[in-house]
């Protein structure tokens, strides 16, 4: 990245909600959260998200089938739907295809981003198309809905709240090792189940539209947030717009499971729940009274705790014998360098 | 465009409606028009719609300040809601930088864009930002509003109608040309006028908000497109929609005006008018009973009568010696050669 342009994406996001038109209106909520928020039928909010999806940064034609192509890029946004609370309604979607692209290619997206529209009751409406040169791009918009004044932020959390995560984290990283070869070859039969899921955990995953819902709908969560860029970014981006620090346990992460320490190291697992992106899991804040509420699992899926939000701005990591390291973020940044 | 692709746009959006989803709920417009059209609030319908604007199809930073590309990919989505007769409300803008862009870029780009968005009263409230090594991307989402049941598509014309048109056409391909330097290079001092009025027209177009307005809360326009691909493309996406033909005067289109021939050809001036695209004017057909009502000119833009809607399903073009030939689409095609 040239030192003229911005640093850091939390930098552009800044400069950006400095430029931006003052005017709020009906605007609940704008630049800086998982989607924007507004208010147009009463009784309801709007919400609006988008998400880029191209070619060599987000995806590898190499490695990722174009149905998990278009499953992704549908997955994205409908995780940033699912991160305010909120019910997917339609979608809009803007493609790029590039020259080389064959007619099954473009089949094959749309059944993969279709199928997964048609689970969540999502319609696509429009979207736009160009035809390029080179890489493929595609820009994914959502339109969802929640009941006014329900919709959960990133900038709720208060001191004394406890941290949980939904599923496990670091299975979609896991995925795209396995994909690359870079692990699982000498794999036997007891390693081809958690194979599977990780490289489904990559290829499929699923947003967590219902655990977001019953999080607004109960209000239970003080703040929520999905886990597309990693525990460790997307915590900082919590604790960043609540203005608060975390202490969360490395015990208490739920990390990819390996059937032996030969497929996976302890110290890769850890790496790979607090760095590896792309799970859209919800991580979320309860007040310290609420927490009794908060079943051990929503429809299957486990719901951890793993920390406790701090009034020092800082992000700890506790070790299981007593000792703490600062927790850096290590997860995706959009104007690093792309993980490809 | 390799053979196991789709031909055409229009063959593309065909194919798209087929696989699109069936369920229809609170869906009124769907894809293939300019925008989507959703019921959500009681008296009011949202409109969405999304525009990609990428280096090198869509604009050229040889020839194009950031500025103008802000702009640009802003107009070309306000200008979609003007074609349903909407106002715009809110806007998402998802923007893939590449590598080599300059923090300068980016910021003109936002004044460009921000500016545009201030004069029609649009919120910019959110996005998603990439970065790619190679061209630049950008894809604007707006928001905007109709009234219920007031929303003009393109398929409400009918045979009889008579069809109207905004404004100038032509300006903006001449601007395209002008930067080029493949005309105006003799241009004298009469010359300059009509010169900066043809860059403007291309680099900082107006989208016709008001003017859709105007026409669908009088309930004057059958059927309503925005000038964008072209007249003879744009006035085809209309007829198709409806199941209708037309014919038009060669004279009576409005083409941009040149001090002398020397200047611009009479037949390069018809060219322009009929294939160059961009101008994102307005253009409307109007059931003959309320032929009246249209004014000559609504907030200093004239509107001019070009022709009429006709039941058989070609698109012809009289002349003035009263010969006439086949009108065929020749402005922008997605998915043809770029015009870069």
């Amino acid at each position: 990245m040239p030192a003229q342009t911005f640093k850091s994406e939390p930098e552009f996001v800044a400069w950006l909600r400095r430029i931006a038109p003052t005017r709020r209106g009906r605007l609940r909520l704008g630049i800086g959260d998982d989607a924007a928020l507004l208010a147009v039928a009463r009784g309801q909010e709007l919400i609006l998200t988008t998400d880029l999806s191209i070619e060599g940064i987000h995806f590898l034609p190499s490695l990722h089938p174009p149905r998990a192509v278009g499953h992704r890029a549908l997955a994205r946004s409908l995780s940033d739907i699912a991160a305010m609370g909120g019910t997917p309604r339609f979608a809009l979607v803007s493609l790029a295809i590039s020259r080389r692209t064959s007619r099954r290619w473009v089949e094959e997206f749309y059944a993969g981003l279709n199928r997964l529209a048609g689970q969540f009751g999502t319609v696509i409406v429009g979207g736009d198309t160009a035809l390029v040169p080179d890489r493929i791009a595609i820009d994914v918009i959502v339109c969802g809905e929640v009941p006014a004044g329900r919709a959960l932020r990133r900038s709720g959390a208060r001191p004394g709240d406890q941290i949980f995560v939904s599923g496990c984290l670091g299975l979609s990283a896991l995925g795209l090792e396995l994909l690359r070869g870079q692990g699982g070859t000498r794999a036997g039969r007891r390693s081809r189940r958690w194979t599977a899921e990780a490289l489904c955990a990559h290829l499929y995953p699923t947003p967590q539209c219902e655990l977001g819902r019953f999080l607004s709908g109960r209000g239970l969560a003080s703040a929520l947030i999905d886990v597309s860029d990693g525990l460790s970014t997307d915590l900082a981006h919590l604790c960043a717009a609540s203005g608060v620090g975390a202490w969360i346990g490395e015990e208490l992460i739920p990390k990819p499971a390996a059937p032996s320490t030969r497929d996976l190291q302890e110290s890769d697992r850890l790496a790979l729940a607090l760095h590896g992106g792309e799970d859209y899991q919800l991580l979320f804040t309860v007040p310290r009274r609420k927490v009794r509420q908060v079943p051990r699992a929503f429809q299957g899926i486990p719901l951890h705790w793993i920390g406790v939000i701090w009034v020092s701005k800082r992000l700890e990591l506790l070790r299981a014998d007593g000792t703490h390291r600062r927790l850096e973020p290590g997860g995706w940044d959009h104007f690093r360098s792309p993980k490809g």
